[in-house]
Formats: C-alpha cells, sequence, structure tokens
C-alpha cells in the first residue's frame, strides 16, 4: 500500500517520540517492519537533527519522516508560573538542583532551514500550524507537510495552509496533545474515532490516526473509520530500539501504575504519562510551555539518574498495558499481519 | 445477526438517553430499523417506567432493555456543595426558583422489584455495579444484565459480580458518563477505542461500544476493534420520536455551538454537552450527585420553558453535528446499511 505517496507494507506510522524514545535505530527498525517511521526533531538542535538524519540514512534506505515543534507565543501568565515554580523550589532544594522557567522556540528557524537545504520525505509539524509560506516552501523541495491536529477546526486550518496531510491526535495519545492553543476551553479534548469520523466529513486531505493504538485491531479500526493509516507511540516505547530511558520502560510494567492521566505538570503543556507522585502533588500547573517544560528538566533528569519513577514524566498511552519488549521491527510486523488478518476475519 | 440472545439486524444499540429523550416511541422505532433499543429508567418513578414499559410493548413485540440508574452514596463534602449553591442562587432569584439540594436514590428498589416482577429482554445499569445478588435475581427471572463500564477496572468489576455484558463507554459520550467514582482522579478518562482494546484483553464478555458514535462506519470500527455492537445515542437526539426539548434539537444544529465539553454543573456528575453560557460561568462544580443535579432542576426547567439554551443541559456526544432531523427508524437503518458496505468495501 502507499502511505504519502511511498511504498509501504502496512499502514503503520512510528510517531514521533521527542526527549529520547525516537532514535534512528527505532525509526529504522519501523520502516524495516514494514511501516513508516519518523524523527522526532523536538529539544535537538538543528546540528543534532542533522545527525540523527545522517544516521539514519546510513541505517536504511526507506523514506521517512521529520517531527518539528511549532514555537509557542512568550506571553503566559509570569504570575502564575511564578506560583508553580515557588511550589517546585523544595523538591529542587532537596536535590540540589535549579528550577528556571525560560522560554525558546526549540530552534525552529535552524532546524526548518536545514530540512528546505537537505529535505526529507515528510516533515511534520505539532503544537500549531505553521505559515502557507513553510509550507509552500518544504512542498517545493518535495517534502509532504503533514500538521498534527485534535479538533476538526484546527484541521481546517491545516488543511487551508496548504497541508498533504493530518494526523488526527486523540486524548488517548502519550506524551503532548498537539493542540494548537493549550490555553483553551478545558475538558473538551476529543476520542479518537470521533475526532476521525468528524475530519472525515470536514476535510479532503489524508487523515493518520494517533492515539492509544497498539494491535492490528486498532488500525483496522481507524482504517475502517477513514483514517489512510494509524500511527503507534507507546506500542514501541519498550523495544530495544527505544531510547527511553529504563525507568521509563519498567514502569509501563509496573504494576503499580494503573492509570495514565492528562498532566501540565512536568511541561506547562497538557500530556498523557503515567499517574505518579509528581503529577498528584502538581495538579495547578498553568498553559506556559516551554517555560515549565525548561524550569523542571534538571528535576526530571535528576529522578531519571537515581531511577525514581515518580519524579519525572512518564509519557505513555491509554493503551501502554499491551507495549511490549520486542524488536520494532518486529512489533510493526505483528501488527501489520494482525491487521491484515483483521480485515479477512471482519468480512467472513 | 444476535445481540443478547435476541435477532437483531444490525448491530446497533439506541442508548438510553434519560431526562426526556427516550420514549417507548423511539425505543420502538429504534427496533423497527433492525437496532435493539433500550427504555431510559432514570428519573422516572416506578409507575411511570410501569406505563413506559406497557406502551412499548402496545407498539412493538421486538427485545428491549431498561436502563437503571445506581444509587450513589450519600456522603458528599457538603460545604463544597453549599458554596456552589450559593453561586447559583443570583440566577435563581433573579427568575424565582429554588435551589435545594438534596439526595434521592431515583426510586431504585421500587423500579428493581417492577424488573423482577415483570421482567424485560434486557436491564442495564449506570452510575455503578450491582450486587451480585440483585444480578443473579434478574438473570433468574430471564433478563440479561449489562453493567455500563468506563475503565477496566470497573469492567473486572462488573464481570466479577455476574454481568453478562459490558457497555464501554469513551469519554466521547453525550449525557452522563457511568464511572462509578465520579469523585475519583481527574484526567483519566478513556477514549473509546483504547477503552474497548483494553477490555478486550481484560474480559470475556461481548463489549458494547459507546461514545460519539454516528456512522455505519463508526459502527464497522468498533466490531472491528472487537465490539460487538455500537450505540448511539445524539445520533437520534433530533428525531421525531426522541422526547428532547426544542431548544435541545436546535442546539444541536445551531453553529454558534461549536464544541461539546465535559461539566459537573448540571448535576454534580461529569456529563458531556454543548458548551454554553452556564458550563462556562459554573466551572467550579463538586462532585455531589445527585444532590446538584435536584439543585438546579428547576432551574434548568425554566430556561427549557423560556427557550434559553445557555440555561439548561444541551447533552450531546462529540460527534453532535451529524445528527439528522429524520424518523429515528430510518436513522438506524441507514447507520446499518451504511455497516454493511463499510464492511464489504473494506475488503476490496
Amino acid at each position: 500500500m502507499e502511505f504519502l505517496g511511498h511504498a509501504v507494507r502496512w499502514p503503520v506510522v512510528g510517531a514521533p517520540m521527542a526527549g529520547g524514545p525516537s532514535t534512528p535505530a527505532l525509526t529504522a527498525a519501523v520502516a524495516g517492519g514494514g511501516g513508516f517511521g519518523f524523527l522526532a526533531a523536538g529539544y535537538l538542535s538543528a546540528p543534532m537533527l542533522e545527525n540523527q538524519i545522517s544516521e539514519l540514512r546510513q541505517l536504511t534506505d526507506a523514506p521517512f519522516g521529520v517531527n518539528l515543534f511549532m514555537p509557542q507565543k512568550p506571553e503566559v501568565d509570569q504570575e502564575a508560573v511564578e506560583r508553580y515554580l515557588g511550589s517546585l523550589r523544595p523538591v529542587a532544594d532537596a536535590v540540589g538542583v535549579e528550577v528556571v522557567a525560560r522560554w525558546d522556540d526549540d530552534g525552529w528557524s535552524e532546524k526548518l532551514e536545514l530540512l528546505i537545504r537537505d529535505p526529507v520525505p515528510v516533515v511534520s509539524f505539532t503544537f500549531g500550524c505553521p505559515s502557507p509560506d513553510v509550507i509552500r516552501r518544504l512542498q517545493t523541495v518535495g517534502s509532504k507537510t503533514v500538521v498534527t491536529v485534535t479538533t476538526p477546526s484546527e484541521a481546517l486550518a491545516a488543511v487551508t495552509a496548504g497541508a498533504d496531510a493530518v494526523p488526527a491526535q486523540g486524548i488517548e495519545a502519550g506524551g503532548h496533545q498537539g493542540t494548537f492553543d493549550d490555553s483553551g476551553e478545558p475538558d473538551t479534548g476529543w476520542g479518537l474515532l470521533a475526532l476521525v469520523t468528524a475530519l472525515r466529513h470536514e476535510v479532503v486531505v489524508p487523515i493518520i490516526a494517533a492515539g492509544g493504538l497498539m494491535t492490528g485491531c486498532d488500525i483496522a479500526a481507524v482504517v475502517c473509520a477513514g483514517a489512510v493509516a494509524g500511527m503507534v507511540g507507546t506500542a514501541l516505547l519498550r523495544s530495544p530500539e527505544s531510547g527511553a530511558p529504563s525507568v521509563h520502560k519498567s514502569a509501563l510494567v509496573d504494576r503499580t501504575f494503573t492509570v495514565t492521566a492528562i498532566t501540565r505538570a512536568f511541561s506547562g503543556r497538557r500530556a498523557r504519562g503515567l499517574l505518579n507522585d509528581f503529577m498528584r502533588a502538581h495538579r495547578d500547573a498553568p498553559s506556559a510551555y516551554p517555560y515549565i517544560n525548561n524550569a523542571t528538566r534538571a528535576l526530571r533528569r535528576d529522578a531519571v539518574a537515581r531511577g525514581d519513577p515518580h519524579g519525572t514524566n512518564l509519557w505513555a498511552g491509554q493503551g501502554f498495558r499491551l507495549a511490549q519488549d520486542r524488536p520494532a521491527a518486529e512489533i510493526v510486523a505483528a501488527i501489520g499481519t494482525e491487521f491484515d488478518a483483521r480485515i479477512a476475519d471482519f468480512h467472513r
């Protein structure tokens, strides 16, 4: 079958997972298993991204995508941020790290120019919609452009700006929600299936379903609902190719973690992870990404170094119980094989 | 095909919608269209329910279900309730109605005894799990028992208590979430597809998918994921057989309502409706069902009487944009026909 003009064996896309889990080896393994892989450029400098792209190209000839974080507006409620930082300081003092809220644009221009200079097959965006000009520049150098959306109105904006396809991300998804404006109306997040169906009636570009998908039956379900493919992230987290720290991998099978929840505690942006003590202690984090993400970084690194799953973000989608410790290519091939079988079975 | 031992044409279940929308005519029309219908016993006295059952039996010979609300614990944070009521009183005074928080058990025993005395094919439960004894008594008189669940642990409890099947309700659903304990961890609600997949790996009883389903493709998707049927509620709300007030039906196609949200403002229990001024003004409602539901009743009735969509609950699932003003039997048959076509198409 075909995905954004590229041949793939299964309609299975490996989600970009910034901050460690995505690696060139994981992206290559997804392609090797018959899917389509993404590198996660978020939190990487342009030279680091360039290295990862070069490494990936040495591992595989397969097409791949690169995901960029859109820069966020610097205006946030600074008083709320200070209040929140105040609540973190006792913990930070205890372990001897600093919490400093700082804005950055995630190296947006440098990474964009790199992708213009040295094009990749697909460029995707999260946390907002790039300008029509940016999309056109990437399309001119031969890249397909993909804008992550979480609501029908975001999808309309993405298509209006010229996006070639939209990953529809439901609230089931692990890690950050791609919502354009995190400070919008609360409690309005869409479930994946309803979102795919709504988009199918509102936009004509291909829809890639993302959020909580773990099995071939899940992929069959979203394809049935009208998506061209399903994106898996958490399903790959425990694979040896995943760069998730061991404290994260272990927590996914630790039966004391029973549920995921959405939180702003770690980053100032809604994201889903295993419900842990840090999230319980900091339910009041304001919408202030990337300020809070930068402020908590040292705390999170310290917890990872100490192997403490309750002090760092354990991003996970709702289906995390089904994540397997198995080579990523095997995971993707198993999902694809089950997808085929489900369709055949379904028809009987 | 078969649904809980009864022949149906399509795997489409008409959801019970308490508080007006569900009527004997709607339940009969769902059956007439080839689906399986439910009466909603919530908020009805036992004699009113008896009348509805009798009316339904005059309209159709088809099997049907009756949904009961489980009684809630009377212990709530009374101080928080008083504070919330205080915030409602200026509005109530302005229109000359009283707000009085009152607990009730929704006539639980009387309705249960009615269903033991005069059995119906299926009895379903929402807001908790009945005791194994209650389930056994109903099964002994020939009823299948069905317990609405919103998490894997609730499904395990339902199956342990002896339930014959579980409707899996995702956060996409309109109206009340069936969560056993509304005061549990916030921001942990499951999307439908991830929930169905998780349950398929945890329980062996049939799973009925509920939440945001509007089209035959949606039903095909959840069946693909492992559900035996899909439940539709909002898809039927605008039908002539629906008893939803006209202010509610009109709001579903009013383009000034752009999104649904989950709120406790009307009832003290999480429920999804079109985001309106009442919800925006009362984001702080505590978990205190049915106290707050009883307290806001007069206010809501007054708003309905005045035709004010901003003063009452406009329950709606996330797919509300696709709700059609069309006889309910036609809606169900159209969904069923699309379901068949989707399966055939999917296989090509």
